[in-house]
């Protein structure tokens, strides 16, 4: 019998090559196991899931370092948004093919970002496909029991709070498509750059994690359109809601381009990819948290208040003339 | 603004139409929020996860429900291996269309099997596919503290042992391929339909899970071939193997193929899918885990020993002379 004592599969030799060094925990056993140990001192793990497919979520002509911070990053947001601290994730990845050209970069950036926002990696499976693309993620976080914070507690009165500036993403998104955004910014590369760098790499609000814990009657994290967004939190808390737009944040590039009428702001409320924090708390503690985002570095806006009734969120404009959205949100599927 | 008080995006309602009765464990909030609770009493959880590809880990031809018990089950048996208790799952699913003709035979299947092994969803994430679909799924499990069985462990002299049978699923992928076997059983239609079930069925052995957390110095599940699988286990120990090739379980069907020279035992021992488990156990303790597993129902069987050395196990006949293995095992990557 002849055998090396190399690694018996060409998954195992993937897996050790290129990922083997991004699962610094000791609970992720080096990836030699089928499983890794998630330790816990008796607080929750929260968990989430969320994949990204090759021209579904991103563009196939996207970069592998851009897509493997954004298949991670759409996780760490979630964890952001339930005031989780992250603690791992674990990774399925299908593959065309094992190029080192896609597969290098793909791990170092998975590895760097790792790193930034201290969520190892503790284990995974990689598949081949002859399809597109697909990198999915779960990701765990950790909070004091019972201290994740849901989608079902949002009161009346609260004060809706939302982090950065919505719509950057869908507006990169247009860039990159060659839509009416790439036409109008034709002579401002920089403005193209920010906004398309929106769409590809999201910035997750971790730092505001666990301000949200503390303040926040229910939050979520904004990934398919604030309206549509909004609306399922009102749905899960049994409440509706009040969006005065004008006070909803912007970039400046965003803002040009409303005032140019290339877009209208309808279609930055229900944008998608924004990757910011939505949550509501209570008026006496709304200062507190936008105080804590400040010395965070991060912008945290007012943008409206809770209601009493079952009605849809009603968003007005500077007149307080109520706009009507013909779409919510933005879908994948 | 019109809109209406259903959920706001395809993907909400097919989550609630679909796997809500599936979502049974608090936990899950109703599979309203983007992220699950997986409350903890200061046991460690136990990560694994497998993701199963239409044309790669399953037939296109193969049905909605067994592709939803093998997806679901190829992961319980990773938490059987590990000794651990299961806790629960997330899906990812990649959808190429949500025909209800797939989706609830699908759907139905898989809580089927939820309640069966007491492994309730926990939450998920349902993505488009213009390619072929496919299953993720990260699975969870407990073990008190410090308990979980790893691949580590094995130590010479300990006895080598598995449960079930080794080969069947191999040679039931041979008939669905229209292979040797195929031709060999085209009179015995029971036959097939076993064969082909094992391989399409996987049948994980969490019966065992505490006994092998109590007996076992090393376990993992047989899914790439069992003389792979020892090669990774002796690899990750440190130690060789002698395998008593003659012990190894077989079904009456493949001893019969074996006996007409249709296969060879060799292609057994490499074959893939089996999800049986494979562990270690100091000498003393092996009567007990066989009797254990009796008292479980299941077949336990002593098929060889731990050896000291580097040396890649080896495989001896009736005898004691060594096969020469071709394959270790079956890669589908």
């Amino acid at each position: 019998m002849t055998q090396d004592k190399e690694p018996v599969s060409a998954e195992d030799s993937l897996i050790a090559r290129y990922f083997k060094p991004l699962a610094t925990d000791p609970g992720a056993l080096g990836l030699v196991d089928d499983a890794a140990i998630l330790k816990s001192q008796g607080e929750d793990i929260v968990v989430t899931t969320d994949a990204v497919v090759e021209g579904v979520h991103y563009l196939a002509t996207d970069q592998p370092d851009t897509i493997a911070r954004k298949a991670l990053r759409v996780n760490l947001s979630d964890l952001a948004a339930k005031g989780a601290t992250p603690a791992g994730f674990v990774l399925t990845l299908a593959l065309r093919s094992k190029e080192d050209a896609w597969l290098r970069p793909f791990a170092d950036a998975l590895g760097e970002d790792a790193k930034t926002f201290a969520c190892p990696l503790l284990g995974g499976d990689t598949v081949s496909t002859p399809g597109p693309q697909m990198i999915s993620i779960t990701a765990f976080g950790r909070v004091p029991r019972g201290q994740m914070v849901g989608r079902t507690g949002a009161r009346p009165g609260d004060r809706i709070l939302v982090t950065g500036t919505i719509g950057d993403a869908a507006l990169g998104l247009d860039v990159l498509k060659g839509g009416a955004v790439a036409g109008a910014l034709a002579s401002d590369p920089h403005a193209r750059e920010v906004l398309i760098s929106r769409y590809r790499v999201p910035q997750p609000r971790n730092a505001l994690a666990q301000a949200v814990r503390e303040h926040a009657t229910a939050a979520m994290d904004v990934s398919d359109g604030l309206a549509g967004d909004l609306t399922k939190l009102c749905a899960a808390s049994g409440v509706s809601a009040t969006i005065d737009v004008a006070s909803v944040p912007l970039s400046a590039a965003a803002a040009g381009l409303i005032a140019a009428n290339v877009v209208c702001v309808e279609t930055l409320l229900a944008g998608g990819d924004d990757y910011e924090v939505l949550c509501t708390v209570p008026p006496a503690q709304s200062d507190a948290l936008i105080a804590l985002g400040r010395a965070a570095g991060l912008t945290v806006t007012a943008i409206g208040t809770i209601m009493a009734g079952h009605e849809p969120a009603r968003f007005l404009d500077g007149q307080g003339q109520e706009l009507a959205l013909k779409r919510l949100s933005y879908s994948h599927f």
